[in-house]
């Protein structure tokens, strides 16, 4: 079983990533499809003249300020692209379901009641923020959909108790792998991997083991530090390989599973539990 | 089991069907949601400055002109009233599962590839348009997803060989009925039920058996001719009972199911078949 996250960032083969789900399918592997569309969103809030606005931590990690206009505009956006993504497969014989967290609460977490937030050089609380962090995968419907021959297709938002939430998707990929056993996770994005100087496509780290996690995380900024934290939850939780893969190629997720990019297997972590 | 369509004209109240539909769940009845969005499509499109264009048949039935674009807003739309549906019904502990057409080829259909439309006088043909008819419910998904306790909730678009088609929700809450032997369908609206006279609420049509169909379809008019034509594909097809009822008030499915609206029962063309 392959989990495959599709970002949703620009110059993305969507085409090339649908032919290469139906490819492994026609080969009898089970996968499971995740993606994201912050991009999606965007665009749809520009058009509807209610562009997004994003805060910054004080760590200085950017995010979406996400009210209730924003949610519904991000909810529309993902949904029109998971649509999209299912039509695709089905013209490939890829008889797949698409699915928003709240689908048979796939995924649960947790809203953030308060959001510090720094603008103008003043800390600012922001509390109406529909955004969160997927904390539980209820894996019993992936696993009678894919018992029955489908292929769920899977987008945020995730439900909390207070509601829809905007959650990071390479999150959700990484706990549906950990939830149901995957042998392999693909994070496809519109780099080659994780680079040890970002403004360097030629400086790839194609592979990160045990204590390189942390070495990693330190090199990774912004969307990358975020697929590195996704790929340790996912190793964290017993799934053997993480690739940070090209999803703007042919054959992207083949291409990963082949070593193309960044792979990361097993952490510290892992080590530890066994006595390393 | 019953499928209970939840029409998408203003005035009807979401909150009392999702109401409904806990309440018969937790009574343990089966039940299938199926839903339009015509007015949501709509109010997205004048957003985006993209203000859907109707198209006038020959016969005086209005349609609307779905070209790419006014797809592309319409799934999004009725993707983002799904989604609300869904979060509604999970927030009432119905644990729900949103599905457009193409999920699963739930709902299959055939493009239309010819349109003739009459503007200005004169008779033009268009070719592009998106739109057509359900021909096909595959019903194995959502019996997969009632067997495991799951509640689907069905909104077009329908998938044909052309790809995704904008159509009919009374029609795929119909032959949704048919193929999993429902027991009865409700197709919620925002008027009493069948009128004898379109402007005046109290002439209510409470039945309509066997040979008052004809008549029936006669005093229809608009968007209350395709929900006796639903209904008419329902009975024909072995459902026992529609009742087309108001979704503007509480209770709205249980009262339906209690005759208050229009119920329509055995056709003339069951009857000939029982030799009556």
């Amino acid at each position: 079983m392959i989990v495959v996250k599709i970002g949703g960032g620009a110059g993305l083969s969507l085409e090339a990533c649908c032919d290469d789900v139906a490819r492994l399918r026609a080969a009898g592997e089970q996968v499971v499809v995740v993606h994201g569309g912050s991009d999606a969103a965007t665009r749809l809030g520009e058009s509807l003249g209610y562009a997004p606005r994003f805060i910054t931590a004080p760590s200085g990690v950017q995010s979406r300020y996400t009210d209730a206009r924003t949610l519904e505009i991000f909810t529309m956006a993902l949904a029109g692209l998971n649509a999209d993504v299912v039509a695709r497969l089905q013209a490939r014989g890829v008889d797949a379901v698409g699915l928003s967290g709240a689908d048979g609460r796939v995924l649960e977490g947790r809203r953030k009641e308060t959001v510090v937030a720094v603008e103008d050089g003043r800390r600012i609380v922001i509390r109406d923020d529909r955004s969160g962090t997927v904390e539980r995968v209820n894996a019993s419907l992936l696993r009678a959909l894919l018992a029955a021959g489908y292929i769920p297709v899977v987008s945020p938002p995730a439900l909390s108790p207070d509601g829809p939430i905007n959650v990071d998707a390479d999150r959700a990929a990484a706990l549906i792998a950990v939830a149901l056993g995957a042998d392999a996770l693909a994070l496809l994005t519109n780099v080659p991997g994780l680079l040890r100087d970002r403004h360097d496509p030629t400086s790839l780290v194609s592979r990160v083991d045990g204590d390189g996690m942390d070495a990693s995380l330190g090199m990774a900024a912004g969307r990358m530090r975020v697929k590195v934290l996704a790929a340790r939850a996912a190793l964290d939780g017993g799934v053997e390989r993480v690739v940070i893969g090209d999803g703007r190629q042919d054959h992207p997720i083949t291409r990963a599973l082949a070593g193309d990019g960044t792979t990361l297997a097993v952490t510290s972590r892992q080590l530890a539990a066994v006595g390393v």
